[in-house]
């Protein structure tokens, strides 16, 4: 009944931004779904299992990675929002005197584009989001200051 | 069945912390629910709610008060993961050429008890937390440092 739109964008997105296909983990975050309908709110919910899936393992390998310890000393701690679609994975808690509060990456959906609004990894997870499936077009580097994201081949809003 | 336990610790909780309850805004923040069991699952339960409804009414009077403004501007939002038990309202964004992360207010469920890892405001949560039946020894007052709770009448941990 609808007409079945079939852009191939995959060949020219690249020259800015180089991800080098050849290395990337073959669909490792890719949901389980097959071919499905085309509808926006599918994109969403594909959009947003895709988030859940990559943080959420970013999060346990790190953890997995450092001992735990006490209450009292700095954690990583994750919040996941399907409802306000916001996913943050940050680290708070008492360093000696000090508070610690710092966000390490943090994701929102919004307007049916994936946010990176923070990334303070070298986790390449913008690297994740492509190779999972989610087109350039539809990732917004929100770490970059507005002005800046111009200047890139990721969308700008 | 089981015995049950009947402790009145309302009359010996507040000498430290100066909670006039003659002011309080009577059971703003109770939940709807009447007499139930005495679980620790009921519990638990019942303060996520308490949690979850100070903190979406906080912020949401907040950001009626402030006017929407441009997606790149700073704003405030909300992330309530109740499978984690992590309830952040922070703001976030840019400001000029800084790029703003700021955690206004952040509740966690931990062992049973509220901790309050953080209260940026002078809407006095503790009050409100209080007010709505949570009581003094199941609050952490997680925002002043570990050695420094020793000397309130709230939880250590």
């Amino acid at each position: 009944m609808m007409k079945k739109i079939t852009t191939n964008q995959q060949d020219d997105l690249l020259p800015e931004y180089n991800f080098d296909y050849t290395k990337a983990r073959p669909n490792r975050f890719t949901t389980t779904s097959e071919k499905r309908g085309n509808s926006a709110m599918d994109k969403l919910e594909q959009y947003r299992n895709i988030v859940k899936k990559i943080l959420t393992e970013y999060y346990e390998m790190s953890n997995n990675q450092t001992s735990k310890n006490s209450e009292f000393e700095v954690s990583e701690r994750l919040a996941i929002d399907e409802n306000r679609d916001q996913y943050i994975w940050f680290r708070f808690g008492w360093e000696d005197k000090k508070q610690i509060q710092h966000i390490i990456i943090y994701l929102t959906l919004k307007n049916g584009k994936v946010w990176v609004e923070e990334d303070a990894t070298d986790l390449c997870i913008v690297d994740d989001l492509l190779s999972a499936g989610i087109p350039q077009n539809d990732i917004i580097l929100g770490f970059h200051h507005p002005s800046k994201r111009v200047f890139t081949e990721f969308a700008k809003a």
